[in-house]
């Protein structure tokens, strides 16, 4: 059984995420999308939000689950008894960024890969960190995130 | 079962290739190397050497077979019922020509998906072009392909 | 008045580059689109069938016009009494090649100035070349160029 | 009319920067520099500070007026009754950010259509950040900003 | 005689680093690490550990010697009777920041030369910020780091 | 002594090829500039005609002498008992081909060193084949090469 899992803070989903995540459901035989409980960059929604929304939207796929995982992603790749880690890249400067981090995990363990899938060009510019800027200076983000993820950050910053 | 086919010219195969087959043999079920018959650019090996060399250096992996196809590198994935292309990616330059190659054949069969793998960075810098220069310049070609080919390029170009 | 000239080989046009006309003619007063007689590659149809092609799908677009020039396009441009010199960009490989000739024709004439629209993200992996390779394999090339386009490629390429 | 608006930060203008505003004066009948009243980053010039030195140095082009605005860029742009908005750039990652800008924009107001101009190459390594970082080392800045801002410079950072 | 300086934050030095050390001083007859004492970031070792730990590795060549600076590397350069900046360049990303910096420092001294050396393959993904990342999550670094920084890093992040 | 190689095809030499000679001239006690007597592209003018132009080009510098060499670059530069290699680069796309080729030299030779210097921005955008096209439609070149170089462009392409 060939089992991926695709880590990130997912702040929130986009769809360019969901893309991935489809994209991930049909290569493989199962797919975690784990949840960064912590990281560098302060989050807008918290953990629990974060799963809530991501669960609701990957309902429609069965071989999909969602975890949350604290320190090092590959080490909770380990623990899940993945051997793949699945990324999406768009642009040459998530590519580069991506490398890094593929490199660095296969110092730390050559026995799990990372593969990429490009998502549909369409969401080629959607960035969390983008939509969050737009969305908070009261800009339409419909064409970025499902309309769930819309009233979240309605809600969240424009309460 | 996760079948995937790795389209390329390999003329000739290189460490690089071997580093990308290894990484899909793990990743996969199942692995075929699909050798172009015609391509844009002449080749240096026939079909027929390419074949052979490719097929006693995969011989290691239980789950990797060879073939050969004409044509678009799609259609063969389908007729090989097969759901995944699978490629490497090294530099920035490949990203691009890969990106619009794996877009060309999502708007031809949006069910196959094109995955991607980083090869090991101490063959990020082999290309077969540039190989097959400095073999023919006299060149020492041990640190970019295996003994078997560095000795097919030594009798093609210097018999 | 302001006049644009879009100049290129269309060899042959693609939806990218309609999408590049029509951000042209909604952003100058007049366009002007420039086929190339001769250029260093050799062109898969004749001049004039690429005018004919192009006049027939501009003529939605009033302020949009074509003709053919021979020879720099900047001495084209400043024959037509233009000033500015439209051009799409969609990838980093684009950018640095449109750069080199951004800077090489304001070296000759420092009057005439470059600007740049980035055409739709769903044209981003379009080019006139691998649609060529793509169509003379057989491929599906209809989410790629208009269908009197598609139609051209196969009396050419499959008569 | 053809009137653009080239919105930024302008914490300070720079040679770069009057070297598009002069590319945008020629290609467009009406141009506004419009200065960003907010952003993420922490200004070093208050709004009114860098409206000022806008303002003395483009008064040399007729059709060049400033303004500020705060919230989403887009939305100012439309308030004008401008459809085009006006950007620089200069390097590969220049280009990747402006893209992801541009295609954001346009998922907003598909009416508003960003076009680039290519900065003059011996301005192409001028950031604001990094003139900033230079003058508070004491270092000289004279190759990258008008005289007035030098001086404007050295006031602020040592007083 | 030729001196080089090689100017960073080292923070901490990492074999990718010592690589480019390694072959500055191959390239020139002097090279001197140069440290800085402050920079825009919070370092994690003081200036002292960062210049003991150096001191400590650089001690196999005799034509290299580590002292620290404040404020503009390039005047630090010319104090030292060094005309020649070594840096070493390794990613696209890498590149373009390179470009900025030498070019900058060109307009400040156009008689400093800005020399670039490629490092090893192998160290092409280290950054000394993901390096402590890594550690900071308990990930082993034995493969980034020579085993005297492995053992600082343990102190500093896990005393 | 330092002695460095800069091997090209010089056809012609170019006002960035001349940029990269003085700043190697600089750096260096020795500059041997090294042209290819063969390479994959037929040349415009012949090995005596590229020899003739540049060593009357470099007489202004003491420490910079012109030799040839057929056969792989790296063989030349050993025979030639120099330890480094001097490159120019300016764009990405030049960053990716002069690290594999430094790379695939250093498999061959890793006594031998590529040392890059970056040419003045204001020479980013010229490449010898971009001149000869130009040349050849009867632009304008000044701004590109030295005087003497437009006048054996002149006649060798309008004779």
């Amino acid at each position: 059984m060939r089992k991926a899992v695709y880590p990130g803070s997912f702040d929130p989903v986009t769809l360019g995420h969901l893309d991935v995540i489809e994209r991930g459901a049909k290569t493989f035989d199962e797919l975690v999308v784990s949840i960064a409980r912590a990281s560098g960059k302060k989050a807008l929604f918290t953990v629990e939000e974060r799963v809530e929304l991501v669960t609701g939207l990957v309902a429609p796929w069965e071989n999909v689950t969602v975890d949350t995982f604290e320190g090092l992603a590959i080490e909770h790749v380990r623990a899940c008894g993945a051997n793949v880690i699945l990324r999406g890249i768009r642009t040459v400067s998530d590519f580069e960024y991506e490398f890094q981090m593929a490199l660095t995990n296969r110092t730390m363990d050559a026995g799990i890969e990372t593969v990429f899938v490009m998502s549909d060009e369409k969401y080629s510019f959607l960035r969390s960190s983008l939509i969050k800027e737009v969305a908070a200076l009261g800009g339409n983000v419909n064409a970025m995130v499902p309309p769930v993820v819309e009233e979240a950050l309605r809600k969240k910053l424009h309460p």
